[in-house]
């Protein structure tokens, strides 16, 4: 029994928020048998991921030892922790097991990469379990914004952890299962070992909100408007929606649903009986034949998503319907961090429209998902765990949460992805570390994000690109040497054009090349490029990427 | 006389946050003489102008008309009002007018253009005034987050307008001179007939606070911590810098400025008198020499900036300094919204390192240099104009501005960049839409930013670059198509090079070509482009920007 090790490998969300994936392993060292909880996404970025449609956990470490797999846990249905499975799944093979409204997302995910609903086995709620090799798990309800999300009860042979996933401590979620402190007293009766905690709002002070305190704010500000209403909010926060239409309702509005997610949503919580009581909605047709004043759109795109229903609004017409002065747009979110200028762009093209913008407005139109730091310190209190291991944050909140539970007596330590704990002993010990990244998807190709492909656009859209064609017949050349520019200015300080005097410079170079030089590509394209970003230099004050084609003729 | 007209153009500023320059004209229609207010610059981002260097208003419209300008007015010395000076002086060739601090530091950027200090004249506080063409000008003292901000009083034969440029109510900044109602009551006398109006901070509903309430709580923090200390903040906040070099001082440490645009500040600050008592600094050396607890730092890169101090101290070492586990790094600063990711980044690399990151904390390490909401409503009280012109904001400022001066009785309106308005009448009135711009400084040349550069790197970024040569001899292919990539996997979803398959299905359709075709380059080029993008979208799914090189030989 000695051998057997009790393991936390978090592979992605530990060290950024976004991809989740974390896993825990039981047994022998180097022979452990594996559960993964979540397989998440994070949504790429023009400085640092340009042209990418999807960044992925890098799970190659996992794809090794897949037949020590036995199974996949979501949490709940957000995408930084499902948005993967239908890319994962043919990797990873092992059964996928979740709860039945994220089920039901899972399921339309695998749908589209061919794979059937039966890879997704739907759980109960806790005190239900299963077996996975040595581990038993259950699925404990807890708040969050989205529904059904819950911690996972894992028991190994060597005690109880738990994995909070996202939550918050909401006693009156409005859709979903609330806080409930008792089973959670109930949870840690045997005692918990580790307690895998969300870390996401550490360094907000005040205790959370509930979603209930929202309804009457947002009743109010909509009676107020007398002509069109919109808010936005995220698709996959179900509650909020029908905080909204519910509020749209008793301002007496009929209530029109704009974007495929927010449609895809509330359809999935209609199917697995969620939401059994959401107001009907009217069709963007209906929409228009009704008087301004008596309708609610409730729309997609809280982000600034470029795509997105409120993008499309703020830009002109979406599906037939047009903003216009006196009309009110109730953003019902926060901007995530590195969405601002998205946000902001939308708020002015409504603004110029005459559109009034109301944002969050210090917490009247919006609450967090997740638990606030005193709401962390009431978790560690409940489960009353021998150790703390902080997940889901980026560095700085890893390491406040740790120092948190550290200041509540409790062991901890900071896991960034790639850190294997062993969790065996009385405090968590570093045991390896093991090399993690990012996988892109682009296009439909899986690329990594140290390939150099990303690297090269990124080049490209800074310095721009020069493409040199020379001709050689033999080893002489044939011609002049040709030059095109991309992303370039096409008059350089000269006040030439930029080719021109590019071509003048080569070709002064080529007719004085010695043969040795002509003969050896290598040695030519590197001339090439040395003239080329010297002349670029001296021309317009850059250094453009360069690829220089030698076409030899026999 | 009533052939005379008394107009504002916002060439930039309005309607975006940035760029700030202003024309006034008087005069007959077509014939005005002019005065600008500010040439300033705004800073590049990676989504929508990668690769440039400094983005300038576009003047063309004032450089059409360089005859009729009588000056060049500068209210104070940050980027984004004095930043374009040096590349637009040969342009416009007016004189320019500033304060002595902001002058000296106009003079350091005209003189990397080579011209001499001449160019600018220093001008003396409100009641001094100058004339230029129809306009007499002073330079009335107002509190900002930079020493010797001055609103503009403007008088004109149709009446007095003041241009408040930057500024906050602050009866205490410390540095620079205080908010003086009486001087502006006593400006307002003769009755004012526009006020053009900050309007940054419009949505902030609280009145703005004093620089001198933070002294107290940063020697607070600083004394509390027992090693290192790095605080940072915008070099030109001058007496931000004082705060934080006192409190440091207060708290018993020596103060090392870090950062060439801190220095310089300081270095200007002490020319021109401004800084009479700034605390004594020692060198990174010195630093060095100290024990920790001892030190305290102030550097630049309060925004994330990648070459600032803060961004390399929080990559490893900097002028020999290496920050470790227990220090302390203050933000002094309001991350600007866009700047978020770069901050963050910084402050997780500073977690890795141990070092304990205190920000803004609800108001108590930094204050804002802008009048807010209520500030605004007393600056129109004081000056009781006739009408109310909001400037310096984006769309969502001006139009919130423009309501809140209605509110209070007073005449107004929303003027974006190019709106001319004509301000001669009892209400502000459009003139004429004058089309403007951004023109960016792109290494050493300047481009438009409608010109396509821009626009084809975003798009090489996005989508990669394909390079397709083929060579012809006469009318008929010599070998075969060559293929290169830039910015792509190399390896699409038929698992075979990409290279190789697009290599191949364009030597299909040249062995296959018409005559006709392949006579004609721009046809061929079509045919070309079309085989290779079809590929590329099936391969790999994404569709690259293309260039197409054939190379004709007789």
């Amino acid at each position: 029994m000695s051998a057997n090790r009790l393991i936390y490998l978090p592979l992605g969300g530990a060290g950024e928020i976004g991809m989740n994936c974390y896993v825990y392993g039981y047994g022998p060292v180097d022979k452990e048998r594996y559960i993964v909880v979540d397989i998440g996404v994070a949504f790429p970025d023009m400085d640092s991921s340009p042209g990418v449609d999807l960044i992925f956990p890098d799970i190659a470490w996992l794809k090794e030892r897949r037949d020590r797999i036995d199974g996949i846990f979501i949490t709940h249905g957000h995408e930084d922790h499902i948005g993967a499975i239908g890319h994962t799944y043919a990797m990873l093979g092992a059964p996928i097991y979740a709860r039945a409204f994220t089920a039901n997302l899972g399921r339309r995910k695998l749908d589209e990469y061919g794979v059937g609903p039966k890879a997704i086995r739907t759980m109960e709620a806790w005190p239900e379990t299963v077996k996975a090799g040595p581990f038993t798990v259950g699925f404990a309800p807890i708040s969050h914004s989205i529904p059904e999300s819950s911690g996972l009860v894992i028991d190994t042979p060597t005690g109880r952890v738990v994995h909070t996933g996202d939550f918050k401590l909401d006693t009156d979620p409005l859709v979903g299962e609330a806080w409930d402190p008792e089973l959670w007293a109930d949870i840690a009766k045997p005692g918990v070992k580790a307690l895998v905690c969300d870390s996401t709002n550490v360094f907000s002070l005040e205790a959370g909100r509930s979603e209930s305190t929202l309804g009457g704010n947002i009743t109010k500000m909509i009676q107020s408007a007398d002509q069109m209403v919109v808010a936005t909010t995220f698709a996959s926060n179900v509650a909020r929606l029908k905080t909204l239409a519910d509020a749209g309702v008793a301002a007496g509005r009929s209530i029109c649903l704009l974007g495929r997610a927010m449609r895809r949503m509330v359809e999935a919580g209609v199917e697995t009986g969620i939401l059994t009581d959401f107001p009907s909605t009217i069709s963007p047709e209906d929409a228009l034949s009704l008087p301004r004043g008596n309708v609610m759109l409730l729309v997609t795109g809280s982000q600034g998503e470029r795509r997105a229903a409120s993008a499309q609004l703020a830009q002109g017409k979406y599906r037939g319907l047009k903003l216009k002065d006196g009309d009110t747009f109730l953003f019902s979110s926060k901007t995530i961090p590195g969405n601002e200028r998205g946000v902001i762009r939308i708020i002015n093209q409504l603004s110029e429209m005459g559109v009034d913008v109301v944002d969050d407005n210090g917490g009247a139109y919006h609450v967090s998902g997740h638990a606030n730091r005193p709401d962390l310190q009431i978790m560690h209190q409940v489960t009353k765990p021998q150790m703390v291991i902080p997940m889901h944050g980026e560095h700085r909140h890893l390491r406040e949460h740790s120092k948190l539970a550290a200041s509540g007596g409790l062991q901890s330590i900071v896991a960034v992805n790639g850190t294997m704990v062993d969790l065996s002993g009385n405090a968590p010990k570093v045991a390896e570390f093991i090399e993690t990244g990012r996988a892109y998807l682009d296009g439909s190709v899986q690329i990594g994000a140290l390939d150099g492909i990303v690297r090269d656009r990124i080049r490209m859209a800074l310095n721009g690109h020069i493409i040199v064609n020379v001709i050689m017949e033999g080893n002489e050349p044939l011609g002049e040497p040709w030059v095109d520019l991309k992303g370039l200015p096409e008059i350089g300080d000269s006040k030439a054009p930029l080719v021109d005097v590019l071509e003048e410079d080569l070709n002064q170079f080529m007719m004085r090349a010695s043969k040795k030089t002509l003969r050896d590509d290598d040695a030519l394209e590197g001339e090439l490029r040395k003239i080329a970003r010297r002349t670029a230099q001296s021309e317009i004050g850059k250094k453009p990427e360069m690829t220089v084609v030698i076409s030899r003729l026999n």
